[in-house]
């Protein structure tokens, strides 16, 4: 059995963002030697996701707008009259009280989930076509980082 | 330590399905021979996820209908005014302007998630009485691919 | 190659309750002998669920309200409007037909998804320093179990 670890670090310029990492992924699996597999690419943070899907920016766009009404934030105003009821009920996240305010992002990574498993076979990641691999930044501007973990032979 | 890998490859009839495969996975493991470990159930697409829970057509119905409200699709009318309301602001999918029209099969994947990772003990799937596992279209009516990949020993 | 299995048994007081795992969990790990390898944490019912997040009360109850909107149930009055507009059209969940009442907890289910995979490197969960590992319940006050699986070398 192969195993190999690799950490990576982002600090985005935006507070949200997502990243493509598709090829680090595949290189963290080109240095575990690991032909069959599976590779976890895991948050280490609790406001950060990782996201398989399209690299479209569009789509991209089209989703942070989404989840900042299914997840509002409260430091700025609700997108509309749903965002704002999905707002917490004393007006601002109680997590918020310890001088935080990036409540939303917990949110958003209980939506996105913090990691992904992909598989591994003949020394590639098994994706479909158009399947990428995204870190999901929801509270950036700072050092965060991200484990990679290959298992296999 | 053991590995073995399995692609299924489904073309619902409807445009959304939820297809149970706990037999297909069960299968994979069996064919593996791995007795402890862990099986990685994947969806290779990103209009598709997948979920375990019961297999109870009332439950999957209610699922259904509550998705198309958190992520509405855009090809037929909103089923009420929170529909409305999360639906994407410029009137469209930004994502749709490429042609498509599943956008909000995306989003469902992102809610579902596209990807398990199922426990091997004793060569049985670790489950609960009431855990089946779905693989849930969301854009069917075209051949679309999972991939399974066994790991242990 | 090496596996463990341990296997946990919840029975909460609430019907709905966060429970911190994370040392139970470092726990199965140090008994596998595993230094290099991951962990699946996963429940196995289809009313709860697994999430790695902050152990903050502040934020755990800011996300039980928020759920209850996203995810309503049918034995309380919705939260709001947004939270009646997202419970099911035909008054109650068809789930429930056959007696039940926790068509809320395997939404909730959905959303937090029922397990996570943890990466282990020299002997430890490689988690963030915030990262804590919750079991979530969504319907409790009964005997339910929960499966860690460790694998790796």
């Amino acid at each position: 059995m192969r195993s190999h670890t690799r950490h990576l670090t982002f600090e985005t310029r935006e507070r949200r963002e997502f990243v493509r990492i598709t090829d680090d992924v595949q290189q963290a699996v080109d240095e575990s030697g690991v032909a069959e597999g599976m590779v976890l690419v895991s948050a280490m943070h609790i406001t950060a996701g990782v996201w398989v899907n399209d690299d479209e920016p569009g789509l991209l766009e089209d989703t942070l707008e989404w989840l900042d009404k299914l997840a509002p934030p409260s430091w700025k105003e609700p997108a509309n009259d749903v965002a704002r009821e999905l707002s917490p009920d004393p007006g601002d996240f109680r997590h918020h009280r310890g001088g935080e305010d990036n409540g939303d992002a917990h949110w958003k990574n209980l939506l996105v989930h913090h990691q992904v498993v992909l598989p591994i076979t003949e020394g590639r990641l098994d994706l479909g076509p158009w399947q990428a691999v995204f870190y999901a930044e929801f509270d950036g501007r700072r050092a965060k980082r991200l484990v990679i973990k290959v298992l296999g032979e």
